[in-house]
């Protein structure tokens, strides 16, 4: 029974995310009716990360079995057939070893979150950004990501809803740029909180505009109390942007 | 009665252009609708580039006369309330000389043509993009784009409807880039004619793709005959995306 890596990109707008509910479109469903379109039986899919409704994948992965020996190239061309009309769509494709994992074995994920400062409301990338219409300040921002970084327990940073066991993660990196009217916030570690780039972001965005100070945030990470998150950015700008392996 | 400039930008997907038309949304429609509710009146507008249907706009500029004074930033305010939800913004608002004029007092126009040559179905750049597949020689497109640069008869390169009395037209730039897994073509022009960037951006993809030889766009251009242009390249991937006056 060979076992398949497929790594997909979706626009996560329509979407309730990855995850399968029972009366909402998501991401998973549509990739396991295709699945079984294609092989005429149940396949079950295993996610890198269980993206949140509106929230948008440049690079997922994902790992399943097949009983039927189908090579990359077709499953990724059928794949891609039986997905349409949906904004997903199906990058590459491998037989992976039969310990592959596709959420246990990445060493690292890297999202982007991506806000638009301009004042103008957006037209093509609506849905696509956050839109908060003021400058922000790029290097107090930067600033405040400093005492984020590394092992740190991020109780403050993740929804009251997190099912993890530990609320204590390794932040590899966050690099903030401004890049035309448009602010990226690039961030990397082994696996992340629910909801936490959202909250870091949205905390971010207090600093950028002057709200809070730089070490403000040091004093909400370290009091591990949800009630001291700055805000939750929208899932909008949210996108999962690389995993590595 | 005060003359006021607008830029504006706007997902062309669900629009028929910028024209007015009977039974089809425009976005002259949308944004004359709009100045009626703010100044309880009719107004014409008169436009920069009258983009066509699917067509996208990062900057279209609009002027129109107003009875009654508005400040720039209220008119702004006001536009950009009365046009939701449609995917236009209002960028900008001035009040302008009385002799300014959108449309003839533009001196270069240009247009950006996005191209994805990833071989994977585009997701949230769809309608956005003109998606081919496969990779294209931007070193012999850009030489073929010689060969069209300055005063030409572009009759090979116009539309047949088009109905500009002169087919002489004069390009200042075409530049070819790849920019990741895009192509943008960007062209710079006093005017153009109907379809021209579309029809030279189809017949320079030929070159791309190794179809045709570099020379051939010569050839075409030199016969000033509509049947030798390459293609006409979808609206997706048009942008106007700059004026200069």
């Amino acid at each position: 029974m060979p076992r398949y890596r497929i790594d997909l990109e979706y626009d996560g707008r329509p979407f309730h995310g990855w995850q399968r509910q029972k009366n909402a479109l998501t991401v998973q469903e549509i990739i396991e009716n295709a699945l079984e379109k294609i092989v005429q039986m149940r396949v079950q899919t295993f996610v890198c990360g269980r993206t949140d409704a509106g929230v948008h994948a440049l690079q997922q992965v994902v790992h399943f079995d097949l009983e039927k020996e189908l090579t990359p190239f077709r499953l990724c061309e059928a794949l891609n057939y039986h997905v349409k009309p949906y904004p997903i769509s199906i990058l590459c494709s491998a037989i992976v070893d039969s310990n592959f994992n596709a959420r246990f074995d990445a060493i690292q994920r890297q999202y982007r979150y991506i806000i638009s400062t301009r004042y103008a409301p957006p037209t093509y990338r609506k849905g696509l950004i956050w839109h908060i219409k003021y400058p922000l300040n790029i290097q107090k921002m930067q600033e405040a990501a400093h005492y984020l970084l590394g092992q740190h327990d991020f109780t403050t940073f993740r929804a009251i809803q997190c099912q993890a066991k530990s609320p204590i993660r390794t932040i590899d990196f966050i690099n903030i740029q401004q890049c035309e009217d448009e602010v990226h916030i690039h961030i990397g570690a082994r696996s992340f909180l629910h909801h936490q780039v959202r909250s870091i972001t949205g905390t971010l965005v207090h600093v950028g505009r002057g709200q809070w100070s730089a070490e403000r945030v040091k004093f909400a990470l370290f009091a591990k109390d949800r009630k001291e998150c700055g805000a939750v950015a929208p899932s909008d700008g949210l996108y999962l942007e690389k995993v590595f392996y």
